[in-house]
């Protein structure tokens, strides 16, 4: 932590400020310069978190110097990469894996159907919401354990492992039980009751990046969970909420290859939510992938024009399977198998 | 709903989107122009919300028309204003009420002391955090229950109802069973478990607007509560995130006019948060109380700079008595009292 | 400047740095911890802002502590507050200053017609356009010389001195040669040419803050026409563009007072582009002057119904009548006249 | 256009709606519905641009159903899609064209060596700044015309035509004179008169999005240039100004897909403004060419640490090399020759 003092402070100032900063087991190192004064604290800088800085007399602006993830970070892994493995599925080594299926499991019949045309196609995992957060009370909510029993019943039959969204820590261990992986949407990447719930199972998570969460506050959103004790996060770029009025979202493409520097997690992204269109889905796909990302989430249903809810941006089984086909030849440039 | 159809749709797809219309109940209205052909859809529009029309063929854009809340809309208040009680204060009315307090309920000492403190200048509420959301799973995250007692001692002292901020919906009984109001946080915003576990107590809600919400979605937010049953809501701007790097956050100033023109609510502002920086917290206060706020909720502390969190942002007790003193003025200019 | 270097930075590398930065006329003062090695720079700041510090081998962030602007600053001016003089009128002072009138200068009859209008009700000074930034090629741009003409025939009626947007530094010697206070849009905040080109003019300059701006960058505009000589900047906070759907831009009512405590120069707010609706004007306009605004600056139509642009956000003369009658308490109570 | 009415409008305020819209030569036809009212207008919406229809009593919200710009939409070319012709060098044809070079022209010795190294490595074309838009007045702006004379010196000796920016109108005509397409920057996306004067030269213009730019804005920034006559403009997203901190701008990667759709014109990307850091530059092309760009513009330097600046996001020439090496898979496996 770098402490900036305002010009003019007194010695006494300057002397209380260090005393607070070595109080907490810092050393300092005062520069007195023309136009200002910088004391340096050396140590745990986490300590100094717990202070307001800014409220001490004389205090101009403070300066972090060190992250404040540290079980997330890149050097916490001992190859700087990690493995996180859903079913018999392995996201972040060398394969691109896609996770495919509609928004919402409306009935059995339509899973099914999604999941062996998705399975043919080559998806890696099949998704699909039996809880469903929705901006309206009046919204269709999803099947709930119903849901949960389809999509065990589908994976069966497929052989495709199956991630869905957990909206309430009450429900985390029951959807636990039916499925391999669970995921916190982008309403909830700061539910921390949440986050520390999923923290405490077994349970791969995928981990949306929330609508206005910069990527550091993903990275601590990770922690979260990581700090409990479950070390299988998968991070998801979504798109961002900006001024940008023609897609849904903004898809922040830089925000993969930054992640995977900063980060041993693996990294995917969600082309559907992010544009919100049928015919942005590919490009974003390529692009992702080509930036490195480990993997994709993409909305595939039977009837699109019949879907509850964002058919607007889900691909129709033959739209996947072009997709697929198109997407071969971009995972192959970027090294990775598909 | 206004549904816009493509250049040169043909009479099949044009057909087949008014019988997908008609077949949900409605009516609808073909224009057609020179470069544009259009269809009004005429009756319920909720109905065609579980629908995705732009998945129809020859379908080019979507106009909503009608509001989606109903119970939060102005219309929906015989008067266009409801009141809210809160022990014995009444927000929605002619005075102007603050809730004062420190961010975190820190130990039973700093509370009384804080409590007589803002009593004494004119406080309506206390504030204090016992369960807090933090960033970082390495921050102090409140003394839970334990809070929550001290809170109910010092509103005992002080005769002020008490506001708390609610996480989990576990704890929403045990919370409403302390306290006077529930708050909603702007991380939990869009937590649906949440607002519908909060909508079936009895106590007032004080909702706080998400960082990336539009005023819709706040709308929308409070609705899920009022679904539930519990009408007792307030909203509260209290700056949203943008790419403005001065000031913590952004303070919409114009979503309070805006809302107390499109809701039946209670409208106040948190000047603490919005601007991050305690030297800010004057100047919101009298803007958002000029622009017709029915009030705030101001962060106050004992010795800012030991608070354990959002010291930056606390007032001094001193201050907050500058504060009242000053603000009066503008709630008279207002036509409110204070 | 502080530079914070990577782990494991190596003793040569640490001497390049300091060799670079001291080969700037700076002393250097290092500190070694135990997981940052820290390198403080102290001297003239400004040196370094040639030299790109993130390409040295071994640099991991870099901090900038002064700031960038030097005239604009508050320290600047020897009371921390300047005045800006236009016509008879004082920006700066005890008296908060409405310029009020039409987008665009449509004819001479409107013109008067709203001067006489605006005088009445106490407005300080008159807006019109005659060159127009429209945001189509297709729109009305404006009536340009003649409607300069027009401005300075209403100015010598009413004795409002008047206030023109200047788009191309070809026409800025000509639009000062007609009126009192040339206007820099917001589209145009950092059109260096043209900062540069006023800067060299001496007549007062109203500069609009850009829709992406930050404070900063607005400061370092005002620097810009400052560092060529003319002092009389007047700024203008007018809403930025967020992601916000409900008003035209997002007022930054925190703009104003952090101004007013970082420079010296006088701040104004536009709330006809802020809210973009006639019924925000009112409430808009009390927040700024509450919060400290030395003036305001709003649209006024004789019949907004056929304004030729921005309609909707322009106040009758009767709600303009209105406006200055409430608005006297706020600037009262924030210790004003109007 | 179409209009919505309020609830409980009266018949003679709907008259007056309706012959507003046909005293304009449009057609109307109205749908009275059980809550709402809807005035459909048929015939050119472009006559309704210039009424307020908004302050109309009785209008609740107007929802335009054209698009604003002419030239630059997709269906303008006969084809649908257009080729630039730059030098020798053709966009929007089957070829990736790369632009490379330093921020600033600084002198002549760098620019050649510059130009030979990334000749060698397959750039199209040459880019350096010889009038720079800088956010302080105390930085370099540019050697001006002998930095021209520098460019076209280079451009005679590697045969790569050269792209600089173009900051004032009164400056255009002597750089069309000395290089092959001029660049109007994102400070000046909306500096009309600046599109204005660029497209009455016949020389082909590198438009960059403004940094709150909608998609819209930038193609109706297009057809402003022409609207002039001056068909040949390329388009590039370069990132934009949003709340995320850790990259320097948003690459917004969906722009190039939603433009490709949207205009027939060529559509380039600069990941060097994009992400602000040298190590993000190959990801973000990589992307930028999956998703269907036509071009890039990099940023090279031969020694990005001495660079007066963008150093942080420039390349060296071995970086160019490898990027060059790198990306030519993705090029072929988006179908192009790079």
């Amino acid at each position: 932590m770098i402490i900036v003092a305002r010009k003019g402070i007194t010695p006494d100032e300057l002397d209380h400020i260090r005393e607070r900063v070595e109080a907490l087991g810092l050393r300092t190192h005062i520069s007195i310069g023309e136009t200002r004064t910088i004391v340096g604290c050396i140590g745990d800088e986490a300590r100094l978190s717990h202070v307001s800085l800014m409220s001490i007399p004389g205090v101009d602006s403070v300066h972090p110097v060190m992250r404040p993830y540290k079980l997330a970070a890149r050097d916490f892994a001992a190859d700087r990469t990690s493995r996180v493995q859903v079913g018999d599925r392995t996201f972040g080594g060398s394969a691109c894996l896609v996770a495919a299926g509609p928004c919402s499991v409306e009935n059995e019949g339509m899973m099914k159907a999604t999941g062996h045309a998705v399975v043919k196609e080559g998806a890696a995992l099949l998704r699909g919401g039996a809880f469903k957060p929705r901006t309206s009370p009046y919204s269709f909510d999803g099947l709930k354990e119903e849901g949960l029993r389809i999509l065990a019943r589908v994976r069966d039959e497929t052989g495709l492992p199956v991630v869905t969204e957990v909206l309430d820590p009450r429900d985390a261990e029951l959807i636990a039980g039916y499925v391999d992986m669970l995921q916190i949407g982008t309403r909830n990447m700061q539910n921390f009751s949440l986050l520390r719930e999923v923290g405490q199972l077994q349970r791969p998570v995928l981990l949306k990046r929330g609508m206005s969460a910069t990527l550091k506050d993903l990275l601590l959103a990770a922690e979260y969970v990581m700090s409990k004790g479950n070390m299988q996060v998968v991070l998801c770029e979504r798109g961002i909420r900006t001024f940008g009025a023609e897609t849904r979202n903004t898809f922040d493409l830089a925000a993969i290859p930054w992640l995977k520097m900063e980060t041993h997690l693996p990294v995917i992204a969600d082309p559907s939510h992010a544009g919100g269109r049928r015919d942005l889905v590919a490009p974003l796909s390529f692009a992702a992938v080509a930036a490195g990302a480990d993997g994709l989430i993409v909305e595939v249903h039977p009837d699109p024009e019949t879907a509850v809810s964002d058919g607007d941006q889900s691909l129709t089984f033959g739209g996947f399977a072009g997709l697929m086909r198109d997407l071969k030849v971009f995972a192959e440039a970027a090294g990775r198998t598909l």
